[in-house]
């Protein structure tokens, strides 16, 4: 642990907010190497394999600043419940790559890719033993239940996804009830799981997974923005996969119902003509008839209400780093 | 509950062992419907298609017996422990049948067949979901870690299994390891985590966990003599499928070390020729060299150590089922 900021300095602000040099991002990397230590053979290289691919530990982070703030310094039990988020996170990956055949991760083969589905299946498996493991430690029992919902949640939300793909009728509402289930119930569950385990009351527990909750609606919405303006080399996938792949995304769905681009996006989904050069002008019809912009100001508004949740809680440090973390995630570029 | 046996009514013996009619086995079928109760849409008819293909319900009756060694009366955490341990059985079978591409469970269509793979990774992964949220329950959470382990020694067991596949070499030290993990360790699991959720000590929870260990191996020695020799309608699998994927089991293995038809088998098994005809001379060849005989008498070798484990507990109608249980697993043809 490099880094340790006083309760009183300063935070960086947006882009500038690197959480990489924070003593809670490496404290995390640290256990989680931990985490898998004792595991052995293939196992082990494929634990390693998605370990060392790197993430920006958003879950785990959210538990542990979630935590802090009801418990100062660093309760043990706090940080299994974040490296037991992290490694269902991971779990989930792993599994989500053989459903979608991805042979790539965050610019490296999938384990599906170099292992195969067998192993890729039993993989995620075993990283959600560990995580439940982790979670049996009495201390952090009181997060389990939350990790519980929130894998159940994934479960529905990959199952509407599959279901709801190339459905152009698709309402508001359907893609809202998708993204909770698939993003933001996990990302409010972490922060839910955080502040029980560290001693919150009820009041406050649901005000951190209020935060948490539209910090993972902007979350998934920034993502959905990002499949088409990110940077692509940088996010390891070309520009427009989800269209690509039939996933109706806030900024399409907005397009969907425009007057005069309406039946032509509608029609080009309908036909899966998803060329090169039509990928490129969704990109320049959704930028010009202000689909991107009207996307991002909800994933802004969603970010309001985080924040607003958060200046209901007692003030600290670890608001502020909640605050910056909101902040960090909105200006990404992948 | 239509029947309930009194502490000291007679059991049936061996093959005509029934559990289906007792107290517990509807005891249990009744909890796994309710445990899946909440689910919804596709996951709903994944989880009943699962759950009413049936089963043995080892598992589960293994966790309810061990435990009422140690608690009279049905205490309501041992029930949550045993449908926990049964819906992990039950996600462990989803992803194996993805895993092994099979078309077939129990003689009905697999989830995977009728859902697709994609579908049927997430029906496992809600399953351990929804096992873990009942052993959250703090009165189960005793159970908890035995679960994990089980879980752990599966993914492994399975592993080596797909890496052990056509090795002819393979040592009965590799064969015992494997089936340890894949199988006798889950077993053994249940049995410890009903008597420690039941309050057992630990030298108690210790033998409940050899009588569940050496059933195991019994019972998956058992299997493997079954693959040849079983009922093959009733196993919905035809006679030596293991064989021909691969699979090299205790009869098998005790035949590659006879001086006369080990060199036979051996080329057969690296040369993949697995017609009707050598797999039908395979049948009769395991038999006429005793190999059968020999694997039998090593499972009733385990049966026997279970049942001496089982003496040095507190006998009771359950040490009386437990025994039961064993006999009805050893005397099975399918």
């Amino acid at each position: 642990m490099t880094t340790q900021l006083g309760k009183h300095e300063p935070l960086p602000q947006g882009k500038h907010f690197d959480i990489t040099g924070f003593a809670e991002f490496e404290a995390i990397e640290s256990a989680l190497h931990h985490a898998i230590a004792d595991s052995e053979g293939i196992v082990r290289d494929m634990c390693l394999h998605i370990l060392n691919a790197g993430g920006k530990r958003i879950r785990p982070l959210l538990v542990l600043y979630s935590g802090n703030l009801f418990s100062d310094g660093n309760k043990a039990e706090l940080l299994q419940t974040a490296v037991a988020a992290e490694l269902i996170h991971m779990a989930s990956l792993v599994h989500d790559d053989i459903i979608d055949g991805s042979p790539y991760r965050r610019n490296k083969p999938s384990v599906n890719k170099v292992w195969g589905n067998h192993f890729a299946v039993l993989c995620g498996d075993y990283l959600f033993a560990k995580a439940f493991g982790l979670l049996s430690d009495p201390g952090a029992a009181a997060g389990m239940s939350y990790m519980v919902e929130a894998i159940q949640g994934m479960c529905y939300g990959e199952i509407l996804q599959a279901s709801d793909k190339y459905v152009t009728s698709i309402s508001l509402e359907a893609y809202y009830n998708k993204i909770a289930k698939k993003t933001a119930l996990f990302i409010a569950r972490c922060c839910k799981a955080g502040a029980v385990v560290a001693g919150a009351d009820g009041a406050q527990t649901d005000l951190a997974g209020q935060y948490g909750m539209n910090l993972g609606y902007a979350f998934q919405i920034t993502d959905d923005v990002l499949d088409f303006c990110g940077d692509a080399a940088a996010m390891g996938k070309p520009a427009g996969e989800d269209l690509m792949q039939g996933i109706l995304t806030l900024p399409v769905i907005l397009l969907l119902r425009h007057d005069a681009y309406g039946p032509w996006i509608r029609q080009m989904i309908q036909n899966r003509a998803f060329s090169d050069e039509n990928i490129h002008r969704v990109k320049l019809i959704l930028e010009e008839t202000g689909s991107i912009k009207k996307s991002y100001e909800i994933a802004e508004y969603h970010m309001e209400r985080a924040k607003a949740a958060l200046r209901l809680l007692p003030q600290s440090r670890y608001t502020d780093m909640l605050s910056g973390l909101a902040d960090m995630l909105q200006t990404r570029v992948n």
